[in-house]
């Protein structure tokens, strides 16, 4: 058994709050991480309330994970102990069927496991990185290179693998038109991806205060969204939509926009359903759809490109000690443009 | 100016009455059409009841035109007079745009012309089928094989090419599974399609009643979509559903029979927007699309295919008089699969 510490939350309505618990043994193909940082992702709010209805505590949420190597199993051939790795969403999937061996594991036919919150093929609750340590096997684990701020690489393991790999499944690059719905932890990776391929890159945004912050990101372009004249300018001139907002909002304002055969991609899920006006699908043969994180050889292409081009997210770091304030601030979006935990605030408790 | 005579609404509440009218000289590019059959097309009922908002009267509906060539412009170089030709939903568009300059008129970015209700570029108000004649510029005339059944053809020009175009955009073929949902007019033609290019195809119908004639047109299966277990063993293995249904149903109850990637394509234009639930799209990266007809090029391939293969529509000939019943019969799907009026019957008033 492995000893580790992190924050839990008991039960949906309580804050999160330190805890000790054991992991499972290593086994011949883990990885044993001692995490380094842990990003905020929205979702981690919605599981420790128990938001989605499919919560198990004690939970120690935490998906956007780096760390260093602190013990192999006998048969792991690609880590070494010392190397920095990332972890993110999910920890396991099937690896049998269609979408597991075209390296697309986040699609698994037979189902993923997540990294915290589920139950493991041994049985076991998986528990996040909020906490010192993790073992994951090492299928499942990332390199990450030492050139990037291992801070800003935290959150590419969920907001920029979920950003990343519809752009290129939608094969978003020069000459393509290409809108960013949101500017938030995924909306601010999108945009730095879009303008990284070389797509026209327009953010929308509500708020007029976020323009300039937009624009030194990478937009070629900033629309509010709100403003119905400069929607309508808009109409029919873009390839691709990403779409990363999770609050409720119309989507029929926003297809209109897309050319013929074009694609909006919703990347949150929003509380809601939305209504689609299916005149604005069919009179353009536009396309609705969605995508979730990416494969793993996708995520370490998404690793190895970002150390490559010196792109990590925008970050504010705290300690530990601050994620129940973190996490009241993420719900008034008072964040640029994720936090991440400092694990080593851990060990000073 | 042309003498035509035909059937129109003089309002949205009044039956379709005989009616006699002017159409404009001939242009150079003109083809005049002595019209032989026309077929009775659910929008048609749509169109002269004012249910889509925008009706202009009088009105001659009917775009699933088959006639004779009787004159033709100077300009005309791909039609003589005598030859059997046929004319669809639009007559004109901008032939500018990148969607008239891909072949994909249906699209024009600058808007079409449709074959009856709308003003035409020379302000006139466009008339269509259930008449004796027409003259459209030849780029929107189709030639026709005369080894089909002249009636049977008619309802390709519009309930043929929205389903075959669909089909082939995304690449429906041998290997694929392919669902066609909804048994009617365009279903029984997309049924044909999807079976002629060698889908495994899958019928879908609320009717038990329908089963032995889907596995007659083409079905490989038929899955009652009222069979709550019957729905969930088709769960995630197909690569693409054309959805003709324009009364108000659920998609969510379809969309997870999609694979990882697959799409989901509704050709019918419900009264009442659907709800979509987003995790249906996002888990797996579905698509949920749209398409209307066809283009120019792709109406006469799909002809010139449907004549290679002895593709019609299955069709129920009616005399012009009984217009009005055909409509109310339409309204209670009681016609396999399309009233074609023979415009013959208009001669002996």
């Amino acid at each position: 058994m492995i000893q580790s510490r992190g924050y839990a939350a008991q039960q949906s309505t309580t804050p999160l709050a330190p805890f000790s618990f054991t992991r499972r043994d290593p086994k011949e193909r883990d990885v044993v991480v001692e995490i380094e940082y842990c990003g905020v992702c929205h979702s981690d709010i919605h599981s420790t309330r128990n938001e989605w209805g499919n919560a198990v505590y004690p939970m120690v949420p935490g998906h956007e994970i780096i760390g260093r190597v602190t013990a192999v199993g006998n048969e792991v051939s690609r880590f070494k102990v010392g190397e920095r790795v990332g972890v993110g969403v999910i920890i396991d999937s099937c690896r049998q069927c269609a979408s597991c061996k075209n390296n697309e594991e986040q699609y698994c036919e037979v189902g993923t496991t997540l990294t915290y919150g589920a139950p493991d093929k041994y049985g076991d609750l998986t528990q996040g990185g909020y906490s010192n340590n993790i073992l994951v096997d090492e299928h499942f684990v990332h390199s990450v290179s030492t050139k990037l701020d291992p801070a800003g690489v935290a959150p590419l393991l969920c907001a920029g693998i979920t950003t990343y790999s519809p752009l290129r499944h939608w094969q978003v690059g020069p000459g393509k038109k290409v809108g960013i719905v949101g500017l938030g932890g995924l909306g601010h990776m999108g945009l730095k991806f879009a303008h990284a391929f070389g797509a026209h890159t327009v953010q929308f945004t509500t708020s007029e205060s976020k323009v300039e912050d937009a624009k030194r990101l990478g937009a070629d372009e900033v629309v509010i969204s709100k403003d119905a004249d400069a929607m309508k300018k808009e109409a029919f001139s873009y390839d691709f939509i990403l779409d990363t907002v999770s609050a409720v909002h119309d989507l029929n304002a926003y297809l209109p926009l897309l050319k013929r055969d074009g694609v909006y991609c919703q990347v949150g899920l929003p509380d809601r359903p939305p209504v689609i006006n299916m005149g604005n699908l069919l009179f353009k043969r536009r396309a609705l759809s969605g995508s979730i994180i990416g494969g793993m050889a996708e995520t370490q292409e998404m690793l190895d490109y970002c150390a490559e081009k010196n792109i990590v997210s925008d970050v504010e770091v705290i300690p530990i000690q601050k994620v129940n304030e973190a996490f009241e601030r993420v719900l008034k979006s008072d964040v640029k443009y994720r936090f991440v935990i400092d694990m080593a605030s851990l060990i000073e408790q």
